[in-house]
């Protein structure tokens, strides 16, 4: 089985490590799967031969020697079906395993996004406040469900699967955000989560493409 | 094959028409399946019974004699694998709807949400106009992407099925803004859609449960 994922080659320091390759990334390590990477740069995001494999010319895309997709949330469910290790054990855990991918991509990732990006993208315009309150008071209140839904369990599905990698992906973008705080048990399953060693093989393995990858006056800087 | 689903059994007149329960509906009415709903309301979205099924409160949930999940995507993935007239013909039509149905729901969703939804909830507050006109930006980003990918075809994966059910529900927010015009090929997609006899079918029932649940005060006005 040859197994390729699409990656960025480089990307400014503040996405370095955050960019979504990495979650294909990490299940591939969970699983123990090796994989190759499908450089994107130099303008290839809109040539129409990526965007045939990626329609938003965004990262990552994925193909193996049965199929192409794109989607994070699609390629972490197709890596699912591959390894003893993330493979869910029964239909149910299948079904409970799909909806979070889902709930982590639609009911979580947004709010998160509507709180960090904007200052990132659109900083000091006079909007960015009011929205990313109103954003928290969603989230807020979806974390709440997210927290009571996880109880004491360690992972969203009783075992550690893919569900968990992406929802830890998207949790983590509040790492450094007051709001984790008021969430301890799910403070608590993004540390458990972050622990893995294969997230931070993950983590080395995206770092190192940017490495290798970086633009002259960023590896002078 | 018994299949439930959850619907709200009222909510005000401005959502009627598009609670997300519309999805499975209609995905249900394409494949000729019947269904049973299960009525929230009466503070039943609140309730640790409700939570154990759909985590945040919301709607829909599904269930039938096999499993029972939440989430209208993976709801109707699953749907999908249930009757020849949704089911993916190959590995590969079933990869792509996968990544389509995420589409829909991660790219697509939340910007439309950020487009319309400040403007219903937050009337009037300063930083709503600065918000919508940065989701626009990326909106359109988005949907150029998403008018070249679907380019002259009828369908996202060359024939109907789940990921037009939820791309249509999406962009169907939309039905009212300007954008839409700008885009003539995803404005006919839509329209295309929206003509099934099965979106008919699927609206008309939604609609039926809130008449025959609608409050004393809102059946008097």
């Amino acid at each position: 089985m040859t197994i390729e994922i699409s990656a960025f080659a480089w990307v400014p320091p503040f996405a370095q490590g955050y960019v979504k390759d990495l979650r294909p990334r990490w299940a591939l390590a969970e699983a123990g799967i090796d994989y190759t990477v499908s450089l994107v740069g130099n303008g290839r995001a809109d040539t129409p031969e990526y965007r045939a494999w990626q329609p938003f010319g965004q990262v990552p895309a994925y193909r193996d020697d049965e199929v192409e997709l794109f989607e994070s949330g699609a390629i972490l469910l197709h890596i699912a079906q591959k390894s003893p290790a993330l493979a869910p054990r029964d239909k149910q855990e299948a079904a409970t395993t799909t909806a979070w991918v889902f709930s982590a991509l639609n009911a979580i990732e947004p709010k998160v996004d509507n709180m960090i990006l904007p200052a990132i993208f659109h900083p000091g315009e006079p909007w960015i406040e009011g929205a990313r309150a109103a954003a928290e008071d969603i989230l807020r209140l979806r974390l709440n469900s997210l927290s009571n839904a996880l109880g004491e369990k360690d992972w969203l599905t009783g075992r550690f699967g893919v569900a968990d990698i992406v929802m830890a992906s998207v949790l983590r973008g509040l790492q450094d955000e007051p709001i984790l705080r008021d969430f301890p048990r799910l403070a608590a399953y993004l540390k458990r989560c972050l622990a893995r060693p294969a997230f931070d093989a993950a983590i080395k393995a995206q770092l190192a493409t940017f490495a290798e990858n970086a633009p002259p006056e960023a590896a002078a800087s």
